[in-house]
């Protein structure tokens, strides 16, 4: 485990970005694995949705870290759980993150209803988990995602959050939200460490975000609701029209599918 | 619980032909509910796939149950699960779906190995199963599946199970494998009950199966394949151009999918 969460820790350090596909199931998790990814994330809106939950900590933190250990045992590389606030318990809730077989974890600072964490309490369970455990720490702040205060303070209240979460010990900081080119620019510029941006429509493309001088872009719950939006438009097809084109059309065979869990 | 059984045995009744989604996870269970479909099916190859094993009964039938019993939770309509070969334990499986919440249940004459049940232990064990339970049961043969026997005899001997079965007590009778019209047309003449078609590339449209005299078609392992298609050309596109394009084209919104978990 120790080697694996070394792996991931260097995967941030370049000369190339590090891009992590969020899985939410062990079979999205093994294509991306067979796809090349040296390591792969989970998705906590994509697990929870799965599983029935919208994705506000509604899901037990058990039926989190069984699909965590489901998809860790399955694939070779390094994987990091998205575990949203913690689930009450932080420093609980890495040390289960490292007992399922992962070595990484998202951390973020909003609570369900939207507001910030007091900076100096977040802090200091960064503080915490960093002395209880070698997990990699993805601390996250979601200022922009959520539009917190004035839009003018943002960048500079964006930038104070993540170099303290860098000073507690988070290995990289993850601002979701932010997808111009410039402010994506500055920020990696004025934080101590990797910058993670979420990859949506409108971000910039892989390529022009390693340029931007981003360490590591992740996906979120983009492929599952991908996965989400084609199962709507199989099952209009078939109700409204009684064809499964858009089942037939390019779904992976029944032979490959299978060969996925055959080691 | 009785009241959805006798629901779902109706739908096979006629006049229209009944469509089952197969669902393998919450979400895809709750887009199909949302589409309007009357009654929503399981896969297992695709419930397997998601959790990590190929479609051969590797998966513990607890694992199955679990998922079909997410599943009943979270929609209204009847569900129906696909339970394989029974796991080694027809009537106890069986029992387990009732208890699960699901009121239908797939249940296979073939074995791991792709051979046949002997026909007359199947009929045993359904008639076990009719005795203990009152679920829908679909009963399937896989002569044409896994194409046994000379293919001048498939036939007659897919006919002469499926009547054996609906004498014994199933209320619908399975015939994967099968996708032209003339085929299917003679076959739904020939069975004494509901006949059951797998959509599948090149077989024929819902109206044209409903007028060849089809009472319920269903998707299998068909969407979940879809998904983990969608799911690779994302992974393929990301990896190889560093674009999200087949990520975010259609996929469905973050608000949206977390509002299919709110009622």
């Amino acid at each position: 485990m120790a080697g694996k969460a070394e792996i991931l820790r260097k995967l941030h350090q370049g000369p190339h970005i590090l891009v992590l596909p969020n899985a939410w199931d062990v079979a999205s998790a093994r294509i991306f694995e067979e796809a090349g990814f040296p390591a792969i994330a989970t998705s906590s809106a994509g697990v929870a949705n799965a599983l029935g939950y919208p994705d506000i900590e509604r899901i037990l933190r058990e039926e989190m870290i069984e699909v965590v250990k489901r998809i860790a045992r399955a694939v070779s590389v390094p994987v990091t759980a998205d575990m949203e606030a913690g689930y009450g318990d932080p420093v609980g809730t890495a040390r289960a993150v490292m007992d399922a077989g992962a070595v990484g974890m998202n951390f973020e600072d909003s609570s369900i209803d939207g507001s910030l964490a007091d900076l100096a309490s977040q802090v200091q369970l960064i503080e915490q988990i960093r002395a209880a455990t070698d997990i990699v720490l993805n601390a996250r702040t979601d200022v922009y995602l959520f539009g917190v205060g004035d839009e003018a303070t943002r960048f500079e209240r964006t930038v104070e959050r993540l170099n303290a979460y860098h000073k507690a010990g988070a290995d990289s900081l993850f601002v979701p939200g932010v997808r111009d080119a410039e402010t994506i620019g500055r920020l990696a510029k004025a934080v101590n460490g990797p910058l993670n941006i979420l990859a949506t429509a409108g971000a910039p493309s892989i390529g022009e975000m390693e340029r931007l001088g981003v360490r590591r872009v992740s996906l979120g719950s983009g492929p599952m609701r991908a996965a989400m939006g084609l199962t709507q438009r199989i099952a209009k097809e078939l109700k409204g029209h009684g064809t499964f084109a858009s089942m037939t059309d390019g779904a992976m065979s029944y032979k490959d599918a299978n060969e996925l869990f055959m080691k």
